[in-house]
């Protein structure tokens, strides 16, 4: 849809990190409208148990927290739109937000789109994530206590987590397409001492394969190929780490500037190179990719809109 | 009580800051001891309800809140003693934290004491604490909608808080000492344009008086002496802005910085001057003041801690 209407802040992305700023403005009287392309509650919504988001002493699904964000935001009266945003353009003090089926506009953006781990493409990765597939040793490593693991990736994410995981796992199997470590020698190093991880080089990683145990989802083992040949993973889950993509692909003529690795740049006011834009959460440079850190930068940031929105 | 083990980290506060922390750090098998002078949960337990916590719908009591935090922590082995500490002294690699009743030791420190609001000291100020006397209009000001309020204090806050309010109270008087304001005079201009807003200078805050409503605590007025004279503020709560102290006391001698304010300085990676030492929430140079907030750099800085203990 397209309105004529100015808001006060767009929010794009609809993850914990917009949810939270957006209980902060609507509860201020800051009119305040998210546009989320995909899945309300960004990666948190799909992951099954959130064991470490502060005020849930046994923990929360994934989905219901998600829920109680998005409900806590509309209370206040934040609306959210499923749209896609494609192009932002500041023209004097007002953003054009050009979308799949519209536009709208708006006197202060907040970015809080996330970031996305690459994902293998392989079978069995999409119906397991979240069940066994995994992107984040620090949310779900906790789950796999005396359990075997495979981790996929030769970067420093892979190399730290996998080390990460050998405080809970019994044994680890890390598998790289190529022929070294991409990871730095201090790491690689570390996990060359430690005797629960093996790690098998030019190996890919080819299917993963599961069913059921008490009626949840439940991985068995991954398949590869190693040296060429087919080769059985016995595995009770997978840590994937094959690269993060933030996700900025609509910012491009903005003015935003990256760091290094893509990631959007702030100052301490969470603000970005362009007067007005704001970015917090997963996308940001120097981002923990926790959900109560992504949560704290949301009500920080709203804090930080609400200053400029009075001119201050 | 003395212990002879040397933790892997001591928490300084058990405010909403530490007991994030702690849910990262114990989750992750990081021996972690939480010291607390006062009330576990810090300015959190002490409020009557937390509106904008982000994962909670239609609020939160701010000692169920407190009460969550902890049970989460403690749920994953974190150690909280009640102890005030009194000195911190760095030897070799390893921290020794001398408290009123013993002696403690540990790799890193997590200062997560937050900040006091200075009291008014005078009667009904502590009867209604949390219920009808508040120190954050962010948080609290959205249950005033329509409602009479008294504001105390002088200074930037105090008028920015003020002008903030009038978004939700149908008037607000300004109680001010001195014969002046103190604060920035764009504040001071927009005070004099807001016809919600009567200053009083030369006006001192004797007593908060009140009673119960429907079984809750009811302030009626604040007495006063304006030019001399005793002086009648009818109201229906009271926001009382004259200064925030951050909790720094212990730290003489330790080598950690402080802003212009008294509040301390961190880098990126929220620690502070001396290495080992970090600090997060609202003890922070550059701190929001909210729980939200506190909670995501209390993540931020468990992650932190465990780079700095696996020395990365």
């Amino acid at each position: 849809m397209t309105d004529t209407k100015t808001h006060d802040v767009i929010m794009i992305g609809a993850g914990p990190t917009s949810l939270a700023a957006a209980v902060y403005t609507a509860r201020e009287d800051i009119d305040t409208l998210i546009l989320e392309k995909g899945i309300i509650g960004g990666l948190a919504a799909i992951t099954d148990k959130v064991d470490n988001y502060p005020g849930f002493p046994e923990g929360i699904e994934g989905m219901e927290l998600a829920e109680n964000l998005r409900k806590q935001a509309e209370r206040f009266g934040a609306v959210i739109e499923l749209d896609e945003v494609q192009s932002i353009k500041k023209n004097g003090n007002v953003f054009e937000v050009k979308t799949a089926i519209g536009e709208y506009s708006a006197k202060t953006i907040l970015i809080g789109t996330g970031s996305e781990w690459k994902k293998l493409g392989i079978p069995g990765e999409q119906e397991f994530y979240g069940k066994g597939v995994h992107n984040c040793a620090t949310c779900d490593g906790a789950f796999y206590r005396d359990k075997r693991l495979v981790v996929v990736g030769s970067g420093n994410s892979s190399a730290q987590e996998a080390l990460f995981l050998t405080k809970f796992a019994s044994h680890i199997d890390i598998l790289i397409r190529g022929s070294e470590w991409k990871a730095s020698d201090v790491l690689v190093h570390e996990i060359e001492k430690n005797d629960k991880i093996t790690v098998h080089f030019n190996t890919t990683t080819d299917e993963i394969i599961g069913g059921e145990e008490n009626g949840l989802p439940k991985i068995t083992k991954v398949v590869g190929t190693k040296d060429g040949k087919k080769t059985d993973f016995e595995t009770d889950g997978v840590f994937v780490f094959i690269g993060l993509k933030p996700v900025t692909y609509f910012l491009e003529g903005t003015g935003v500037e990256f760091d290094e690795f893509g990631f959007i740049k702030t100052n301490q006011k969470l603000m970005t190179a362009v007067p007005g834009l704001f970015c917090a959460g997963d996308v940001r440079s120097g981002a923990t990719m926790q959900i109560a850190s992504a949560v704290g930068e949301g009500a920080s940031a709203a804090l930080a809109i609400r200053e400029y929105l009075e001119g201050r």
